[in-house]
């Protein structure tokens, strides 16, 4: 199965199929390559200390000159987050998109100090990348203009359906053309790749505009200050709680810095319209009456220094009241549920009113369509191949039972447990791929990649056991310690409890150099290390990191 | 509020009000203790190394001598989890409960080389504790004989329904007598303790009988070998599950520790009823033709080390192959979410079907009442007062919105954001109890509450940013080095890459003690401290724990 043919096409996810994050997908000719997104993913448990992933372009690092520009399908952390970490790595190339997703993308990129050709995607116009032709057609997401791309290659046509559901009453925006959809599936469509997030969910996913009913009851039963929290670059949720807001006579107040750049700079753009007297600084609340008071939050995820986990634990200058009401209009996600529903319990303690979706199904509608959306894409496309991608592998699954029940074959969606490559052959056959070898890349503060397998080791042993450093001073011709040996330990035993234990473990190690009578430091580093592990195992059931520091006169 | 009263009666959460686990409920008068249940806890993400959490019984331990006794109400972890690390603290107590929770204690007690004086409780038995006369009533939940307690004090009648749902078709035990319930509750029921977990959910939780037609469903679509995980005490879903494949002429194989020790205690106690000959052992499984086979598997919430986790990541002799199936038969315990979606995507990856709540949605029911339970208990037992228990804090706000439709007010409902003390007066009022100071225990290996606050922040610090040792040798006269540092790191950078870094380090130490001259070890540790954090801050954005040793002679 595993053939290179020069004439083929190659489609490689670079963050890994598989993936609901770290989006970054290559298509690849023999003389050229396109790429769509470039998405940053989230550290897992087994991740600590780690900021954020960013997809693996080693692949591309030497094909650099092959690469015809970037095409962004919208504007999410997780498919242009990573812009920043990876550009400079791969030179000057152009990225393109709609105009919100790179206002976006400017913004991340000026952070950095970094600048990139900006160019404008829009519906109906068509780039011209090499022998790619991109064409885009603008769909209903969870934030603006979000774009499906028509691909067309030597090969035949791609069509790269990112992250969309089909809302035929979106709240901003205009629902999606499905006849100019079906256009270019009738023009024959070689692989569909899909969204499949929600393949494992029955029907469609509500409309957005269904949130501004659920806006008005719950603000209608809030008598103190309206709190709420959603993913800050879901614009059209937000102004959705803006007008409510303001038809009930409150004010709106922007608290946390996600919140407070999106709403900005969405009505610098002219996506939200609205007077500036209607926003109020997060300062000094206590002046106006709680009733007229509408508080927009970052923080949905209960990431740990948000405005919202501040507020929640009284350490910011916003408070939550009795009376007051907050409505979580988000989901989970995986990962952050103990720390949401923790939030959740501590708004209760203050005495508010929560609004979330265990309790009210209706407070948040997801971006992703489910399996009606996805199942209606397809047969508006009617490709021959499918490729489920934004999703976990249980997820493609789900999305390949959909297809079989419209009649395709199970080959014919593409499922590859390990490779990260499918390739399009002239002859209209796509295989698996050469395995091609990815791993994930780690940014911790200023470092990109070099936290990795060793660094991450050793940071879960020291989490789960600690550290023990043994600063050994010895004569190593005499067999004596020329001082008593310090013992610092770290994460390990509590140290004012613990001094027995150190004071006999002190005394193991001067047993060891009198006896065993090493004259090597090297030697004796791993005697008294092996040592002390087992001194340690044997009297606290635990197994620090043990580090013995030799120092001979 | 907070007044004491010394004909009064204080009921107590020793693992705190608003947590689901660590279950531990003192009911106190003025010369003696009742022990509802001594349940552990499992660590949350912030407890790195942390086995799990047991009560925090140090306010019980000036006053042992009240103790009369413990009462368990049924089998699980959660209830009586924390008595091998509880009980020798105590001393001497009587400990009262089902046949098959008795059973299950025995078994955790003998692991520590510990007996106690077990005695049966049984419907229809009174016991006599001093002052307390304690009745039971068998109720539905997700293992056998678990109690509700009717608990008549000097104060009243207290009614502790720990953890239940109302099945009207259970599939082990008979239906719970409401009846009788009832009769209690006529008797007038000061307060009703009342599980709390599933309060969001409207309606009445399914019947367990529900779950042999799911069983059937699935087993009858299986080619190959059929899997089921289940959390391992839940001996009759694992009835079902094997009665289920005898009929289908599968034999049985146990695998994992759990799984098995629940079953072969079940079937020496006669809870279940097999011939010994359906038991298969889990070597040499490739001998049996897949369709002929069902596993029962340990590790349905993807525990690290269980069974199911070693099968799936190929580490186990038994094997899942493409065309067997996989049934989790069970909920994610909050937390746990990530880590078994991971394993749901490599059971997919293997080429196996699975089925799971998100897709099957009834090959799980839950062994917690919902509203419908919740509020059906309330009425048979119409009690004075209500105190939600086993939940969360938001679980108790959405049980307390069931009472109040239920004609209840709202301050009948014992909710005290922060107190874990309920006071009930000679008066027959209950108020808020004087705030009695709980901590977290954690039991680290062989260590019980030795890790507290610092070692757990030493443990987050070291896990996010690692540590760095320098070993600095100094002439404290001449303010000059004697050796060139030694630095040391781990979880911090990777070493090979990061050479250069530490070099500039070892001579910014040099430049420090040269250029400040500092006289004393504990000064020039904190100035080395300083300028190394300051230092590698500046250059990798992290903040390691940097320990200088300082070596003078």
């Amino acid at each position: 199965m595993q053939t290179e043919n020069k004439n083929s096409l190659k489609i490689i996810s670079l963050g890994g199929f598989g993936q609901v994050t770290n989006n970054m997908f290559v298509y690849e000719t023999q003389d050229e390559i396109l790429i769509v997104d470039c998405g940053l993913g989230f550290p897992t448990g087994e991740m600590p200390g780690v900021d954020l992933t960013i997809p693996d372009v080693s692949y591309l690092l030497p094909k650099k000159k092959k690469i015809k520009g970037i095409v962004l399908s919208h504007g999410h952390d997780d498919h242009i987050g990573a812009l920043p970490y990876i550009l400079p790595q791969l030179g000057q190339i152009p990225i393109f998109g709609s105009r919100w997703a790179l206002a976006l993308a400017k913004g991340k990129l000026k952070e950095f100090n970094l600048k990139a050709s900006l160019e404008e995607m829009k519906q109906g116009k068509t780039i011209s990348l090499g022998k790619f032709e991109i064409q885009s057609i603008e769909v209903t997401h969870s934030i603006p203009e979000t774009l499906h791309l028509v691909i067309s290659t030597p090969l035949g046509i791609f069509y790269h359906a990112a992250d969309f559901k089909l809302d035929l009453s979106p709240a901003m925006g205009k629902p999606t053309d499905q006849t100019l959809i079906r256009q270019f599936g009738e023009k024959g469509v070689l692989c569909l790749l899909s969204d499949c997030l929600r393949s494992e969910k029955e029907g469609f996913t509500p409309s957005e505009t269904k949130l501004e009913e659920m806006f008005e009851r719950e603000i209608s039963t809030c008598r103190g200050k309206f709190f709420v929290t959603t993913m800050s670059s879901n614009i059209s949720r937000l102004k959705q709680a803006i007008e409510v807001s303001l038809r009930r006579g409150r004010k709106i107040v922007l608290v946390g810095r996600s919140v407070d750049e999106n709403v900005k700079l969405a009505l610098e753009m002219g996506y939200l319209k609205f007077p500036r007297d209607v926003f109020l600084p997060p300062r000094n609340l206590s002046r106006f009456s709680p009733s007229s008071l509408t508080l927009l939050v970052a923080g949905s995820q209960a990431q740990a220094g948000s405005a919202l986990e501040k507020i929640v634990g009284q350490e910011h200058e916003v408070k939550i009241n009795p009376s007051d009401k907050v409505v979580f209009s988000t989901d989970c996600i995986p990962g952050n549920e103990t720390a949401i529903y923790s939030l959740i319990d501590n708004i209760y303690r203050l005495g508010a009113e929560v609004s979330y979706v265990d309790i009210q199904s209706d407070v948040h509608v997801s971006g992703h369509g489910q399996a009606g959306d996805l199942k209606k894409l397809i047969e508006l496309v009617r490709p021959k191949y499918l490729l489920p991608i934004g999703g976990n592998f249980r997820h493609a699954v789900a999305y390949q039972r959909i297809a079989v029940d419209l009649g395709y074959r199970p080959n014919d969606v593409l499922l590859a447990p390990q490779s990260q490559t499918f390739e399009f052959l002239p002859n209209g056959q796509a295989i698996t791929g050469k395995p091609i070898v990815t791993k994930t890349v780690m940014v911790d503060a200023l470092g990109i990649g070099d936290v990795g397998n060793v660094v991450l080791r050793d940071r879960q042993t020291l989490a789960k056991e600690g550290i023990v450093v043994a600063i050994v001073q010895v004569d190593l011709q005499r067999h004596e310690l020329i001082a008593e040996p310090e013992i610092v330990t770290r994460g390990f035993v509590y140290v004012h409890q613990a001094k027995r234990l150190l004071e006999e473990a002190k005394k193991e190690i001067a047993q060891v150099i009198a006896r065993q009578k090493v004259a090597e430091i090297r030697l004796l580093r791993g005697d008294l290390q092996e040592m002390l592990e087992k001194f340690f195992f044997s009297r606290t059931g635990r197994q620090p990191m043990v580090l013995p520091v030799i120092i001979s006169v």
